[in-house]
């Protein structure tokens, strides 16, 4: 169950963007992000959700997307994300783990995929404009964003070639191949 | 579904030591965390399992229990973990994003769960000497270890009270309680 998940839950970048994510579920995959574990039990992690048209484009512009693929400029209107998580960093809290951040993007990424549903984790973000724009408070710091929709695309996952180029790429078909390192590379005692 | 397992999912630090977890069973979670997202699709982590009782001995003496109780030193003999899976970060390939190890925890935390096991992420380990016992090549560092295990403790979550205590404590039953953050508290526009 939790692999057919785990292997489903691939980083999708274009969606049907008609197909609307309700805020319940958005409120939702947040609660699996609070119910996460938290380092020392902290807890620093905050979270801004969005499923508005308006807002939502205001969002995209602050968001950097698929680094390797030189040609593309990210999801043109209409496949761009329905929603948006975006995690926030509580500094008035203390010190949080890094891993904390990771935690929770997998826990909500998977609730997402159990409702047909995808994203990806966006590192690349233009934070403070991205934090002007919500009028999120001085001490929340923005960390990641959730992107969110229903996939409309094809996400192929290769073994690495010999090589070792790890880079993501689009065949003549437009599916994204992803390659993956093997078990026998990851599992230094296999 | 998920939402079962992230609410099974507590943090545990005592376990029926006597119960072991297979080998194949630590594979299937380590396939967990190599498929989960990593930023840049670097993938720069690797991993070690241990169910070996002779091994997990010398593993357990490079880890830190539970911060917040002053007067319990770790699970005693009888009820350490059983097994662990240390993860590890391959430096040759580049710099990882930090939250790659967190995505890849909640993965293998869920599918330990699932199979009725629990476990407990240490970021509080002696790395060189734990690198040195495992005989981990100098290009890859320690950075996480995941104990597991079938639990044995009682885990319970409490809303956090209004002083703000993060500090996880135990009854005089011995259950563990954990304060967590309320959905209000987290979710900045609910």
């Amino acid at each position: 169950m939790i692999k057919e998940l785990v292997y489903k839950n691939r980083s999708y970048r274009r969606f049907y963007e008609d197909e609307p994510v309700g805020r319940d579920l958005l409120v939702e995959l947040v609660d699996l992000g609070r119910m996460s574990p938290s380092g020392r039990n902290l807890q620093p992690l905050k979270y801004f959700i969005s499923n508005d048209r308006d807002l939502n484009a205001k969002i995209y512009p602050t968001l950097a997307w698929a680094g390797y693929l030189k040609d593309w400029g990210g999801p043109v209107e209409g496949e761009r994300p329905s929603a948006y998580i975006v995690i926030l960093e509580d500094t008035s809290l203390g010190q949080g783990m890094p891993h904390d951040q990771g935690i929770v993007c997998q826990s909500m990424l998977l609730g997402a995929v159990e409702k047909g549903l995808g994203g990806c984790v966006i590192a690349s973000v233009k934070k403070a404009e991205l934090a002007d724009i919500l009028n999120i408070p001085e001490h929340l710091k923005v960390a990641l964003v959730l992107a969110l929709g229903k996939p409309k695309e094809e996400v192929v996952v290769d073994d690495i070639s010999e090589d070792g180029d790890i880079k993501y790429w689009r065949d003549s078909e437009q599916h994204h191949h992803v390659p993956k390192r093997t078990l026998k590379e990851v599992l230094i005692n296999l």
